[in-house]
């Protein structure tokens, strides 16, 4: 375990949604800032689905994060007014535990045997650490790609919580497009001969299985647009054999794919990848067609997709804004030009820096 | 062989524009009514990646065809009127020569030896076979698809040929997105353990790869939208096991990919899936920035997409609209509303028959 991680101790039989219970679990987090002593300062930001808690680097541990362009003192999530905290997700490898850890009882690792995960699951546990931090409630909660799925489910089951919700790349439940991208992920790594059911190890790695789903994953993040413009017809190379790398673009999948064999581990990918499928607010409704928001004490919420997202297509944000707005919830909606696709969160910092700045700047 | 299918025996030494020419190779091929006397009323259909021959019913084979509500006598390509001619591509392996057929050296399949096969192959073979029928030129060439790029290979390479063009789903070459999809399925087939660099057979058929890669197909043939309201969120079954299927979208996917598994040869689909990626229209530039469709012969065009199409995308056929009416040829651009995506003409009747039907009705 990284010596720059905080650690916290979910209470024992924490209890997942769909079933099953967890002792000894922890969960890894950082942060940046300082608790002011009404403690009203705090935004907790859930992460997407393969990140980690170093959304940003500080005093401990200078790597630069995932987010590291927004979260610091004066950036737009300003270190020198919030306390930002961000964890790595339950069921994660990242530090925090998931199917990979050791089971107490067994000493050996869960493999299948760690609970159905659901979003619900790393928003119940993500509520306990901030209230084991004394956190009574978020300033704001922020929530990118699965992140903001799950802060839909964090407020769905804790409607008191959270003052101001910033919802990026995300929506109310999985479009069958996207389900279906990862779908053929998930059997691309269960269907690796060396995941052998779960018991592989670092010598015997899924690490085919692990790359193409990458690679399947990359005709998502981007945008066909984009892809236009960073992959000129003439950059065509001779390959190595026939059917080699020869194309632009595959060099680009290839080199990307391997970096992140061995950044995941396969069953968690498993567990997170499905518990996004799983995820549908709407079961939140009363009634069949009530509104789900109905009753949840949000302040305001800025919500926020890119023209260019193939897998949370901006339909999804528009939907989002219109069930906040019925549900009497001050939301504004932003559906920006970056054509940067599903990842622009990741990529187009003057944009996003700007929206979510002012944005927080405003709920002060 | 089908006793349904004609069969063109392809002139000996045929030569293939990569290098490597062919001896004995024949195309298969149907046809729907009747050549006129002055041998003007001929149109060709070029085909997509999987499709063969038959394009539609007829005396001698009552099966439907996969265009079956465009082709027939009163229908959008009027057999009363034209005489309609459908081959399999050269490299197919629907009764046309392609890597699965016997090398006549060896007496054993070709496999990888069989010539690098281009569109520009499959265009030539197609204007041989025309001209053994007598046909000096084209009233009508239509392309859906790959058949749109083999088109194009056609006029460049036979600018006299083809006085009208009907341009289908396709365009000028492949954007990186559908270049990337196409390898990520080639990738896939390759590396099935039984296709064993080729040397497979009916007994040991590289069946997850020809699945799966159908699965990443078919991402990309429908669209986003039209699974939106075809997979409703209630429709979840139960999974036989953790991870099998359980969403809708994966019941489809299977069903699908089930299907096409024998449907089609791997080294074929190898062979046509890279020409794809191969063809570049800008080629036939004369110097960088000249419009490569200068000198070709059309007296008209009709460029028709369809706006959901993700493999396609509208923007080509918008560029390849703009580049007919620089060259001085009378085009018409048609984007519809279809939601089947890329497989649009496939399947929106009402749209297509009239788009098609009207155009060459005022082509008399």
């Amino acid at each position: 375990m990284a010596n720059y991680l905080k650690l916290f101790a979910i209470p024992d039989s924490f209890q997942f949604r769909r079933g099953g219970q967890l002792e000894k679990g922890i969960l890894a987090y950082e942060t940046w800032g300082q608790l002011n002593e009404e403690r009203s300062n705090a935004v907790f930001i859930l992460t997407g689905l393969s990140a980690d808690s170093h959304a940003a680097s500080h005093a401990e541990h200078d790597t630069d994060g995932w987010w590291e362009f927004m979260i610091g003192p004066g950036k737009a999530i300003d270190t020198n007014q919030w306390f930002v905290i961000c964890a790595s997700s339950l069921g994660s490898c990242k530090g925090s535990t998931g199917p990979c850890s050791p089971n107490p009882k067994t000493n050996a690792p869960y493999r299948f045997d760690f609970p159905d995960l659901t979003l619900e699951d790393i928003a119940n546990s993500s509520v306990a650490l901030c209230q084991s931090l004394g956190i009574t409630q978020l300033h704001a909660l922020i929530g990118p790609s699965m992140g903001g799925m799950s802060a839909l489910a964090l407020l769905f089951n804790h409607k008191q919580y959270v003052r101001h919700l910033v919802h990026i790349a995300s929506g109310m439940a999985s479009p069958p497009f996207s389900t279906a991208i990862r779908s053929l992920q998930r059997e691309v790594i269960r269907k690796d001969e060396n995941f052998n059911k779960g018991y592989y190890d670092a010598a015997n790695w899924p690490e085919e299985g692990m790359k193409f789903a990458r690679k399947i994953g990359m005709l998502s993040y981007r945008s066909a647009k984009e892809w236009n413009e960073r992959f000129p017809r003439s950059l065509k190379q001779i390959p190595e054999q026939p059917f080699g790398i020869e194309f632009p673009v595959e060099s680009y999948l290839e080199h990307h794919a391997n970096r992140f064999i061995h950044q995941f581990d396969p069953i968690s990918y498993l567990y997170l990848s499905r518990a996004m499928d799983w995820f549908d607010g709407f079961k939140y409704a009363s009634h069949k067609g009530a509104n789900p928001l109905t009753g949840v004490a949000l302040d305001s919420a800025l919500v926020i997709g890119a023209k260019t997202d193939l897998l949370f297509p901006t339909e999804l944000q528009q939907q989002l804004h219109q069930l906040l707005d019925t549900a009497g919830i001050k939301s504004e909606l932003c559906l920006t030009d970056s054509i940067q696709g599903h990842d622009a969160f990741l990529v187009d910092q003057p944009v996003f820096t700007q929206l979510v700045g002012n944005y927080l700047n405003q709920t002060v």
